[in-house]
């Protein structure tokens, strides 16, 4: 360590192949990743954003997802943070711990799908760390961005009869992972394409209509309860009206509390006042990006899920199940 | 991930442990990591830098390392990369992949090292990331700095004539893993000291002495090659005047080739031009750093080592040997 920006310990032997694979990614702050760190002038008056993620083989991602798409992956997560606040993506460093069985060609087609999302979001590797492990790949990211002073969102802001909104389709990427397991079909390859590329909400330029974000990752329930925790609220939500993708309509509606649960979204959750509503559908409309309202913020400390005829569902450790209100 | 800044991905039912073991760890730009990123403003006018590295169980530390020796240790590395480029510590973002067979009590050992890490380098945990593993631990940490725009140093810039310098004492870390083997006595624990927790050289204030800097971790002789290469330059360097400490040179000589080949000393080597040698001399004595001149930049492209009677020394793959020069 400390070496190289892109150093390959534990890996003395394949200094080249850390070179080959690695170097390509880098811009201009990196110094070539031939120095220790990386160093650039921040975009003056502007607050810095960073935020790390760690994947794991077989935890995150399987061992025979498409090696171009595994980097990608956790390159898309991190800049999914940067979009929860509103951020403007900076650059990014990474490390990765190498199983013995992953081989140059594998490394290769990694480095391939990362140099084509440098590309389409603007940035470029900064530094990082090679070394060796005897257990399963893991990755490490530090994304950095930026974003005007005071402006970032965040998860703890949402007030009482904020509408609660939602970015794209959720539980495409839980359905995705089943997908890859062959538990449901996927004939056209969308749900499996979505566990494995998130899509980062970005440019949605959201500081001045919500009032509060984060990004759906562990789940939309979790996640509607962490942001209920954090601003000291209550939020309903109407299960008939989170939207899904035609792949997963396609599957019936027995998957609905996987959706909801199953984490794997990177999507956009946003609480916005009712005089920004139109505000936030002109910025989505601009980025060409489909959000929905799915509910309310409530007084209150806990999250509610209606279905259709407005009845509490409730959640079952593995699933959901209606329960009767009183009277109902 | 991006759920919280250190979320508990792939670890649902311990979202309290990483409360209580890393949210103590939080500065506040970490919003608490109750967020899915961290905010900071930069300090104004300056340049940032920003390093990552990697350790992995078996490889860079121990399985029976103490538990609060283990994040500092890779912490401190990092800082070392700050250090090799002249800049002051920021703040770290780490991410923790976890085998089921750490518990909770190993965890609170390892925060409380970086504890008091933190009090003693003046930086806060600013996010990361918790996962599970199947495989061995893996520890990903990225650290921020700072510097005066266009004064870091780096490896690249050594120029003939200046002095090639070390600052404190090479091959401890190299031998502090063979005294943890049981290779070699350590009777009282300096050597397994100096591997497990390194001492990174901040605070120099080398941007207006040194020509040329790098940390030295992947071993003296492999570093000074870079710093050759990177330069374009040779380097010479008189190995009886490399600074070894007592419990090195109370092993005997022939450690000599390992302590000078092997890693983990996380020194700084420095190119000095003579005439700013008086400036580092009083640089280090202000920062209580010993600084030692072991040799110096010469034209070429290689780097020799030379015995006492100035004889050079040839590595062989796995030592040095004695190699008459034609003539000597």
């Amino acid at each position: 360590m400390g070496q190289d920006a892109l150093s390959g310990n534990g890996l003395p032997a394949e200094f080249g192949f850390i070179a080959r694979i690695f170097r390509p990614l880098a811009g201009d702050g990196a110094l070539d990743l031939r120095d220790d760190a990386a160093v650039f002038m921040p975009p003056a008056g502007r607050e810095l954003v960073i935020a790390a993620d760690a994947m794991v083989e077989g935890v995150h991602f399987l061992s025979d997802d498409p090696s171009d798409t595994v980097g990608r992956k956790l390159l898309r997560c991190n800049l999914s943070d940067l979009a929860a606040m509103d951020a403007t993506p900076l650059g990014y460093l990474m490390t990765v711990s190498m199983p013995p069985a992953r081989d140059e060609a594998w490394f290769a087609g990694f480095a391939s799908g990362l140099v084509r999302d440098q590309e389409q979001f603007g940035i470029t590797l900064l530094g990082g760390d090679t070394t060796s492990t005897s257990g399963p790949l893991v990755l490490s990211l530090t994304v950095l961005g930026h974003v005007a002073p005071g402006r970032a969102l965040r998860r703890s802001t949402a007030r009482v009869d904020d509408g609660i909104w939602v970015t794209g389709t959720i539980g495409d990427g839980a359905m995705g992972l089943l997908a890859r397991r062959g538990q449901v079909p996927d004939p056209d390859g969308f749900l499996a394409g979505r566990y494995q590329l998130p899509r980062p909400r970005l440019g949605l330029d959201l500081g001045d209509v919500a009032s509060a974000g984060m990004d759906v990752s562990d789940g939309l329930l979790q996640d509607l309860g962490h942001m209920a925790r954090e601003s000291g609220v209550g939020i309903v939500i109407h299960a008939d009206q989170v939207p899904l993708s035609p792949a997963v309509r396609a599957l019936g509606p027995q998957w609905l509390s996987t959706c909801l649960s199953g984490g794997d979204d990177y999507e956009l959750l946003l609480a916005v006042p009712p005089m920004n509503e139109a505000g936030l559908q002109a910025h989505a409309a601009r980025a060409g990006v489909a959000v929905t309202r799915i509910g309310q913020v409530v007084a209150g400390n806990d999250v509610q899920v209606c279905d259709a005829a407005g009845h509490v569902m409730a959640f079952a450790r593995r699933g959901w199940s209606h329960v009767r209100e009183a009277g109902g």
